[in-house]
């Protein structure tokens, strides 16, 4: 299989067929070479690109010698597959198409499958345009990228920066993470890390001999219930804050007075704090539980008391909506689409674009609700649209 | 191998010897077969006895035309091994010696490891007592039997009843579970259930779009807290009762919301309680959940509005200390221990031998509060008085 855009059809079919084409191939995280070597394949027969690649990110840069270059960035990594692929259109009027979509997009198809929003609907979009923009108003950097989806240490665009961080030199950048086609700015930091209680095994027909680690949990559940999450108003943008245990385990055996049990926490936090601001209200300051070291007791915060091991954490970014770029990238998708910008929640690598000192915000198809969802999907529309702004923005 | 009664030694050496190589075969659930085919090769060697197997259950008999006829049983597996296998002799003095084992028995050789106490102690004594016990003054079937320590469907004793009933005929049974060598009358019941929440999946990042089922665990959690298990006196023995989960998990990824949570509860009752009435204890009367029907909602009980899966459910035995063989050895236990019966706490076969019409109570080798702990020993002088006991009772 070879991707390719198909020469003689309108700019829809072409956008349509590279959708298609991609979502056909399985790319879960940890399973992207194939889909990385397509995408490789294909950049490398225009012309007017330079292509690099490192591990599965493929890389495509314009040299035209202008003052500014834009980075557009898709991740090429799907969460795991829950029934949801292969995938295939829906045509107007099938009962799986979501009655939201159907109500804002009536007549329209629908690409129905694993990836549809996040992101292969953006992703579509950039491949037509790295194919396509050969004489843009800055120079062009496209970047499509594995492991987004997993742990950040995994993550291929992180792994650019550390190996080859003058390939991701630029102005401003774009991720198409899926925003309906608007612009949100900034992102929400995250950190999971595994809150951890200790008893005593014994057998349990003489459970008084010893002590049961997952009911000593009841009082993690607790906080966590009783935890009421903020939303965070920062450069004028609403960050709506979450905790969540994503996991639990706890248990050596059936008829085993348990040991030990494990509660994942995930904490997603407004730009308003610093990672160790974030991680003193979950933990305490100076709790001592850092990337790697083990387990340490939480020294105040939600957990304090409790055993905390810290498992991944990627600080919070501001807007940057102040760049010139973003002030008039803005402008034009409030013209298109009648749209503010809004805050991002998720986290995005537009952090780590910012810790590079790269103002960015998040711009792609699809909406950002269906992410992960089994039902992800995607109405046509949404591809011609963010090809539209981006052609109107770089053309 | 070939086990082998060491002829020419004292006794107490001839119970050493047959201890040591039986430990010496590695026998955690599933992996009894090994041991079972030295146990029947060892068995079939004494010509007083008809030697039967079925499965790795092995039965061995004298026929000798008495009135009654007396069942003692052992099983041969034991819990998973957790760096106590091999096993060893520990000297007097060496500091592995539990504080309490070395002062009960100063100045003598322990055995450790998996299997020490429970039951391999008591096996060896009865492979002893088969052996050498040709003339009885009642009937005697040994059995030495797999599976005792997992699921019951399993259980090589059951089995045996099942396929085979006429080779469980009795008038009383001994179950050689360890007692300290005191007689233990009657178990709790046991039962195995799973309590499940269901939530929606969403991207963590937008808990809101979903429902955390590990949450909604907390109220399972705080239900566990706050039951406060009663003892029950039964026939005038003491039933302690506990409820507990043993196993919990949930959760399909660190970054998703969570749409389901599995809490495995163990309940073990009192015999004051059937089978049925336990289970409206713990999930209302009629809730539907039995096993291998998958999951119903409690209408009552502890759990009262939680969905139910059953996983294992057997019911308690009450002590039958009133039968006639069972007060003769009570009679002899007393005068040779000054101990008077106990309730057992745990659920053992006795409650299988109960259903099946034949009195039986546990005794055995080795601390019942060491059953299934890392450092399980067993002080030697146990083989002894328990062999001297039942000797002394069918000699």
């Amino acid at each position: 299989m070879t991707l390719a855009l198909c020469m003689d059809g309108a700019r829809g079919e072409q956008l349509n067929g590279l959708l298609e084409q991609i979502m056909a191939v399985y790319s879960v995280s940890d399973d992207e070479t194939a889909l990385a070597n397509q995408v490789e394949d294909f950049l490398k027969t225009q012309s007017h690109l330079a292509v690099r690649r490192h591990g599965d990110t493929v890389l495509a840069s314009t040299n035209l010698g202008k003052p500014q270059r834009v980075i557009l960035a898709g991740h090429l990594d799907t969460v795991p597959v829950i029934d949801n692929f292969p995938p295939q259109w829906l045509e107007p009027g099938d009962p799986r198409i979501r009655e939201d979509i159907a109500a804002a997009h009536p007549g329209e198809r629908v690409m129905w499958g694993r990836g549809a929003t996040d992101m292969k609907g953006s992703d579509a979009v950039l491949l037509y345009l790295a194919a396509t923009l050969t004489n843009p108003t800055t120079d062009l950097t496209f970047v499509f990228y594995d492991h987004e989806e997993v742990s950040g240490e995994k993550n291929g665009l992180k792994k650019v920066a550390a190996a080859h961080p003058s390939w991701l030199r630029g102005d401003f950048a774009i991720i198409g993470e899926p925003t309906d086609c608007g612009i949100e700015g900034g992102c929400n930091g995250t950190m999971r890390f595994e809150v951890v209680t200790h008893g005593v095994a014994a057998h349990s027909a003489r459970a008084w001999m010893g002590s049961n680690a997952i009911h000593q949990a009841a009082d993690i559940l607790n906080r966590l219930n009783a935890y009421e999450p903020q939303t965070v108003a920062v450069d004028g943008l609403e960050y709506r804050e979450g905790l969540n245990a994503t996991l639990i385990s706890g248990g050596k055996g059936t008829n085993v007075i348990p040991d030990e049990c494990r509660v994942h926490v995930n904490y997603r936090f407004a730009p308003d704090k610093s990672l160790a601001e974030a991680k003193a209200l979950m933990m305490g300051a100076g709790a001592g539980a850092e990337l790697g070291n083990g387990e340490h007791v939480a020294t105040g915060g939600v957990f304090e008391g409790f055993g905390i091991e810290m498992k991944d954490e990627s600080p919070a970014a501001r807007p940057g909506l102040d760049a010139p770029l973003a002030a008039s990238l803005a402008d034009l998708v409030r013209q298109r689409t009648g749209r503010e910008p809004l805050a991002k929640l998720g986290w995005t690598d537009v952090a780590r674009f910012a810790a590079l000192g790269i103002p960015a915000v998040n711009l792609g198809a699809g909406s950002p609700l269906l992410a992960h969802k089994h039902d992800e999907q995607l109405p046509e529309s949404d591809l011609t649209l963010m090809a539209d702004i981006l052609e109107d923005w770089l053309g």
